[in-house]
């Protein structure tokens, strides 16, 4: 799509070089073929290092932009942007791709939906109800029990086991709201990638991205009924019991281990190492490792305890 | 069925005139040609403009049950009314049913199940592995990925998008107990409506009314792993974020805001415009709009981070 | 497997008479041609009396393991018997068992797959996109709604519903962890068995034991999206609402009642006829009987309700 047809989409003035804008992207990460926005202040300090093409700002921001990157300046920036990602969100399935491929040994069940252009490694196992999606890949000596869904452009590593009902890469939770309280979604072009050794359990949800990656790292453990939100990363041999869920963009380190329905809130970035009682609810970052944590807003655990002991003691 | 069987089916006496009951529904949605019950005393008051045809009563509510109206009198008004609702389920699905209608420019799923009497609108896409229950009907660019289950009678509005393994219009978590412990269930003859341009995460699961509605209004946003018990009401342009619970008749205001892993007790009403920081437990209605509330049970923000702060210096 | 073989595998020595292991189990469970393990001190109580023929042991324990027993000893023995757990692990499906046996009156959707060597009783209803594993039981008049999973080997009743997406089977969260914190699968090769009269919602993960069952007793109810780990016993007539998680080995008495939301650790055994008001966090076990508990750490409900009072004072 021409930068000049996103312009009159969004209803911006436009007025410098045109060029062919092949996706969107955040300012740190998008190419000068890429465009990209700002819908807050905080992310201003972005600007003069990305390398969009172009950037969807408003009025304040304008000035920021520098020379060689053109500015779409609207109104709400935020707004704009989903609207314009829905011309970049590619067809459900790719219909006129090649046939998957299924590597030697592997087996797939009949009921089980395969998309076009997707490929399936060697000696795995694919169960009925499974889907799918078109241009995932699958490694070697990978399992998926019945009725998984695995949506277009993910990858799944090796050695991994998904179980029953999980879906692996449905679109993440965002969406620009206007004043009416009205919602317009963002769509998720993004995917998910579950690296090699990673178990995942039943009717567990793991979002993919806006941009970019949902990263399940290698060796890690998730178990049943599990949230994970679009953009996380889970860190390398983590382990997250039942129920836990976490919220967009939280980035968790190596060996992370969490209790049964604890939560983790958005943007926070977890140092390896560290445990959390269940129940846990994690509201800020964690710089230090091979700590021990519990309660909501989350403490050290020790801290929590003496507090129970304290509110045990209030009663009497 | 004639209202004399259900006299005998629940060893009621009756002496009135009989009649063919046509359904089964709460005394103030109840017409002429069918039956309800109180279990409750509290709502006896709703007994006099009731419009119901009969009603399951014990001895002691008898008296209130006004002339022209049948009282069905038993022990056990609950277990009983349990009884009864089995007769009123209708057949998981309709196969004498025509085949399914689907719209122009729709594609449906070689592997997905479209009972009979179902009607799907134009420029669906219905992924395999979908399930759409007899009499549902879709409405028009709606997205069903795969592995959803519709049940019977459900309706499904424009523009919606319905993540990979997400249940709506499951059977509502009712039944009758009685002194040993057993329980009689209540079967659900009522269903789910989602309004138009209503997006719904995956692994979600919306029960279905046992009278009525569980209603999804128009604009609302939901994300994974979310439980919407039987006859509750989502507002217009609601947000409900990951792991969040509804249960039973709780009605949502318009544009109600719930953050992660909240909950909502049963049988509450919340005004329009309010806010609940992840992990909310709303344990009372709400009459005020605008405001946002957090903790468990619940209270206003500012003061749940007064009281967070007084506990934290409670353990220096 | 020859014992002489897995001493191999797992780096035993081995000096006994050798045989032929037919499987792995506890201490108190396992029979003379069975294989067991200690990998926690507080189990050597049980070694004596344990009919085990081989038992994987440290150093340390290795003392206790009396005459007629074969000792395999290693520095890790819960790693080791993850390993040997894999030996024991059966095919996912047995395909060249014989075809399933479907009882009269039953009603099996064609896009619904019933594996060899399972066999469905009379007057079923199996809609489509349910998976029926191999060797599976289920019994007369149940119904499994669209798209819901049993996993090989598990039992299910008569009269029993199950709705949609919900798992029945998946492996349980086990593995064994070492110094660089890779963990390794425990293979799960017990079943579920549910008993007579249970109906469980949408969504719910009920995980097959480790060895032996995990069970869901007669008359039980149990809602949407609920967690049941491996090895769980849930009494007769219980009531679980939705979004409730019960973690591994916990055993609940006859009639337990929990809200929605509610959690419940590993290993307790909770009495018969208790209630658990939403979200409760129940961490101990509890003898007692006909009690109403809250909060977590869970407490005497009334003791709950003060607390709250006395903080909500504290803001004022």
């Amino acid at each position: 799509m021409k930068l000049s047809e996103i312009a009159t989409l969004i209803g911006a003035d436009f007025s410098g070089e045109d060029f062919e804008v092949k996706g969107m992207n955040t300012l740190i990460d998008a190419s000068s073929d890429e465009l990209s926005f700002v819908a807050n202040a905080k992310y201003i300090k972005d600007i003069s290092t990305s390398n969009a093409g172009a950037i969807i700002v408003d009025e304040k921001t304008k000035e920021f932009v520098p020379d060689g990157c053109s500015a779409l300046v609207v109104e709400s920036p935020y707004w704009q942007m989903a609207v314009v990602s829905a011309k970049f969100a590619p067809l459900l399935e790719e219909i006129d791709s090649p046939k998957a491929t299924i590597g030697e040994g592997s087996r797939v069940s009949l009921k089980a939906e395969i998309a076009n252009g997707a490929s399936i490694g060697k000696n795995c196992q694919i169960l009925a109800g499974v889907y799918v999606g078109s241009n995932v890949t699958v490694g070697d000596n990978t399992i998926l029990y019945p009725n998984v869904t695995i949506y277009r452009d993910c990858k799944i590593g090796n050695e991994c086991i998904i179980h029953a009902g999980t879906v692996i890469g449905s679109d993440g939770f965002g969406f620009a709201s206007n004043k009416l309280g009205e919602h317009k979604k963002i769509y998720h072009n993004g995917n998910v990638v579950i690296e090699d050794d990673v178990e995942i359990g039943s009717n567990t949800s793991i979002d993919r991205a806006v941009f970019g990656t949902t990263l399940i790292s290698r060796g890690s453990r998730l178990d049943n009924l599990i949230h994970i939100a679009h953009n996380c990363v889970v860190g390398e041999y983590s382990v997250l019991a039942g129920q836990t869920g976490l919220a967009g963009s939280s980035k968790l380190g190596r060996s992370s281990v969490f209790g049964a329905q604890s939560g983790v809130a958005g943007h926070l970035e977890i140092a390896p190492f560290n445990t959390f009682a269940a129940r846990s609810g994690v509201t800020k970052s964690i710089k230090e490792s091979g700590k021990v944590f519990a309660g909501f807003p989350f403490m050290d655990h020790k801290a929590w305890l003496k507090i129970q002991a304290k509110l045990a003691r209030l009663i009497k």
